[in-house]
């Protein structure tokens, strides 16, 4: 970001307010720890009456909290440190998915206030119905976000399959086609986006230490990617990036409910492991039960895992010998299956990357399993309060 | 680019010079016809006298030179437009290829100068033959620009593999392993790339309307892809990206030099094609002997060409459903191919791709075919002046 105190010429007087208002935001999100007003100074190239100045209205609209100094061994009064308030703005995140629905709360400081995930089967149903009982479960959850006297600035929609304009053109594993999702969800203006995008989105928010670039692969029922190259998404043309479930594997193998034969989701997909571990799981079986089938040392299942993990390594194999991007993140209902997983995926890996010996590639478990993606959309949606301090404080006092 | 006139706190005085120097060489560069030196002072933000004085500089540095103005229907007397110009500055390009070597001189006008190409099969010689060789077309080609009156500002060399820090790691199908490359060659400093990549911007600069986002395929003895993103290589983070040569087809198929199975090389390379046509073809038949074959209804190429195009539509239907680019260049030996690949190609990208639908894919063939990498490194070489005209110009004065 530009440091907009040097460059005056391109802004006028109003304009500098709010850039200053949301470069210090941005600064303190950036922060490892509370940041000190001098620091804040010293950071911004603003001077200090003017930090302080910016802070206090900060403060006052619940967007920055003071909080204890980190203690300190040198001489003089430590001041106190600022960090992002979770008194007051937040996100709400939702999520469609083939066997659940989801609604989340984030404030501000990235705390998760509401979480709320109904198991069901939606692909007997309508997208309406579907869609209904989501704006249920949004209405539910900004009623608990104003029980906890949060204001939502903002609500994203995680949707598993194509996005463009509002729409789903096709998800095939939910069956939509060309669906028009609402305007609002729970009252909110929704912004739609792909679910692995935003899971890619919650695991950069959930864990600082993640790589610029990285690959998130997101597993449920279908296959999803959230190319993150230098911290941003690579959404692509027209925002349709990411569709390493349709990946040819074996081009000859079982037909995908895409039309095509071999696609990575016929291996790896969880219907797929389920048939191929045979009938020791229930439909309605998550991830913890395949994953407890495995620990006990289930044959067909430890197999099947094997089977998932090559399919997925020579994906993985094809998009680091594309992209040249050396952290994979496995993600959703591969996560608590990742050590049955990791063998295969490292196997194919090592074989079939040109540089392998040159690029480690690192394979870890997400963080956040299958909450990423709807934990994703709540941190985007708050993330519009960062990007607009000024708008924010606007709304407040015209809502007193 | 930022207007620099307009902001004038982060540069001192010298810095402004040389980038208004730069910004007006850009804006000359960037722009579909000559430009008058009034329009360059409106789309630059700089003063009429401020722009002449500079243009003036431009011109007698031969960066710039006058050519006749367009005609026009209204008064007044039509000003002289301003171009490139080809008197002065031109890039050397150099390649090692599995099958030939070549060089290029190309002015800062975009036009070629010298074009020299050696076939002779790599593979039997060890690298320092080949860059010997090499080192002698790079000192031809020095000498033609002299005796054109060009001086050469920069030399880029292309290489099919994995290229960083000035060592090729990795090329299997010269059989390269840890090749360091000299400093110089034909007695100029060289930066190294990847053949793909240099293909990618060769493609662009020979085709301004080109799409802003494309992957190249470059298809020789090996494949590989320049993968071009709102303009720019995505080179992923250390230099290894495009390799899709390397993308598994079919997983279980033949063992590629790389020690993987089922590469899209063993499937669509020219050896993978030439085996596939059976014994018709001599060992050295390039692109136009295969492309004749096909021609004349021969079946076996036919049905080679029609393999390899389904391999390829497998491999670019990945693509696409990872990164959602809406246009493929065929380059190198697949360019004079293209009529026989290209049916294969769309049958596998209409099959395979999720957002085809919604996506039209574009394939076409390169303009350039197997030159584009020895000229895109000619043209990156001599790109070196338009980002510092003025160090060009204190070159000149102290060689003068």
């Amino acid at each position: 970001m530009a440091n907009v105190i040097a460059d005056p010429g391109a802004l006028r007087q109003g304009d500098l307010r709010e850039h200053n208002l949301e470069l210090l935001l941005r600064l303190v999100q950036r922060a490892p720890a509370a940041l000190s007003r001098a620091e804040l100074a010293t950071r911004s190239g603003l001077t200090r009456a003017t930090v302080s100045t910016l802070v206090d209205e900060l403060i006052r609209a619940e967007l920055l909290s003071e909080v204890a100094p980190a203690p300190r061994s040198g001489a003089g009064r430590p001041s106190m440190g600022l960090a992002l308030s979770g008194q007051a703005a937040a996100g709400l995140g939702l999520e469609v998915n083939v066997d659940y629905l989801a609604a989340c709360v984030v404030d501000l400081s990235g705390r998760v206030r509401h979480h709320a995930v109904v198991y069901a089967d939606q692909r007997p149903r309508s997208a309406d119905d579907a869609l209904a009982q989501l704006d249920d479960l949004a209405h539910d959850a900004a009623a608990a976000a104003d029980a906890a006297g949060l204001t939502i600035a903002g609500a994203t929609l995680a949707v598993p399959g194509l996005v463009h304009a509002g729409r789903v053109p096709l998800a095939p594993n939910l069956g939509w086609h060309d669906v028009v999702i609402p305007e609002c969800l729970g009252g909110f203006p929704i912004t739609v986006d792909n679910e692995a995008n935003l899971a890619a989105i919650g695991e950069m928010a959930a864990n600082p230490q993640a790589p610029a670039s990285f690959v998130y692969i997101s597993g449920e029922i279908g296959i999803g990617a959230g190319i993150v190259v230098d911290g941003q998404v690579m959404r692509g043309g027209r925002g349709f990036a990411g569709e390493i479930g349709h990946v040819a594997v074996h081009p000859d193998g079982p037909l995908c409910r895409c039309g095509a034969r071999g696609c990575l989701e016929q291996f790896a997909g969880q219907d797929a492991i389920r048939t191929e571990a045979g009938r020791s799981l229930p439909a309605d079986a998550r991830a913890a039960d395949f994953a407890a089938l495995a620990e006990s040392g289930n044959l067909p299942m430890v197999t099947a895992l094997d089977r998932a993990g090559t399919a997925l390594g020579i994906a993985i194999a094809g998009v680091v010998n594309l992209l040249d991007i050396d952290t994979v993140v496995l993600g959703g209902f591969f996560a608590p299956l990742q050590v049955w997983l990791q063998p295969a995926v490292d196997r194919e890996i090592q074989a079939r990357v040109l540089a392998a010996r040159w690029t480690p590639v690192t394979v870890v478990p997400s963080t956040l399993g299958s909450d990423a993606a709807v934990r994703g959309s709540a941190y985007a949606a708050v993330q519009a309060v960062v990007g607009d301090p000024a708008g924010w404080i606007a709304t407040r006092a015209a809502a007193a």
